[in-house]
């Protein structure tokens, strides 16, 4: 789990990285909503579907294999911007980004819209125990302390329209090697799950 | 839950409509897998950039408004395309193609690449959630008996190299309204998740 591909980048390279690639990130999530929704006729689908192979070529004349895995950073946080949660390059993430206040409480706001559709009109309930489950994972872990994931628990009250969600998480208790962690999502007329979860240091992490 | 959106469409409709968009979906979770391994220069990010708003701005001309929700189709199943688990125009879906066994048990080998990363080199364990969740709420539920997830728990043994993951569900017992399904998550090397739920049956499909 710490792995890390390649040299690590100056904070320069980082941030020169970010400016090429983060518009690249939000056209294609607009893409994404567009393919959902579209009522185009089969010229412009086609049309459409020319240019998107062609972009895709052209980002592939040169690129790493696998996966994007993490990147160190000198003298900065890694970059690990294929995460399927939060990634600054990956279209698929909503992407969650995670606020900490003094008290403890690690929350984000999070706007949902066609791509995430589950029952119609709402959010699909395995996208809700994605965001859930990343966020009490952040809390959990520290900035240098990695936890990963023991058990998920989550109770469904009712669905969750579609729109902007509010999640929170806390740690409840710390029990060795163990993090209790508990959280909810909510949107403007309260809470729709509720989710505890118990979050492991890694061997490899304990001192 | 049980609102179509728009006219119910003819099979022919449907099929053609599938013609239609499928090659698009196929084209942009190709895109979406280059946008996060690319290390092209510049100048082709932005020529990249230019074709693929190019392409949503052709998709967009004419579209329906909010989400995809469900479409009735006369003499077939109702169509969810942009249900995010397992639609056929969401290309954030991986998709999950969900097959059923007379021995009541539903599978679903599911290839999980770069664009589903949490930790390096392994799956995001709330994809994972995302995949258990849908498998076991489609066992709960008949064709024409729906049922929403009321829990989920979790137990994550070990993380999920990306790849082919094989997920499997069955009923575990029905109570009154809550079907209890369980299922796992495995690689070539045996199980990584254990999850259990309740599913609920909705009020308004109560007989």
């Amino acid at each position: 789990m710490t792995d890390y591909a390649g040299e690590a980048l100056s904070a320069e390279q980082a941030t020169q990285m970010r400016a090429t690639f983060e518009p690249l990130t939000h056209a294609v999530r607009d893409l994404i909503d567009a393919v959902i929704r579209s009522e185009a006729d089969d010229n412009l689908v086609a049309a459409a579907l020319t240019e998107i192979e062609s972009a895709t070529a052209r980002l592939r004349s040169r690129q790493r294999d696998g996966h994007f895995g993490a990147r160190r950073v000198v003298g900065g946080e890694p970059v690990a911007w294929g995460n399927a949660a939060t990634g600054l390059r990956n279209p698929l993430a909503p992407p969650v980004v995670v606020k900490r206040e003094r008290s403890g409480i690690a929350s984000a706001d999070v706007f949902l819209g066609a791509a995430y559709e589950g029952p119609p009109g709402h959010v699909h309930g395995g996208y809700c125990a994605l965001i859930l489950d990343h966020l009490l994972g952040e809390v959990a872990s520290g900035p240098d302390n990695p936890r990963f994931t023991g058990t998920l628990s989550l109770r469904y009250l009712r669905a969750t329209p579609l729109g902007v969600v509010h999640a929170e998480a806390r740690i409840e208790r710390i029990d060795g090697i163990k993090t209790y962690a508990v959280g909810q999502l909510s949107d403007g007329d309260g809470t729709t799950i509720q989710a505890e979860g118990v979050f492991i240091q890694p061997r490899w992490a304990r001192g």
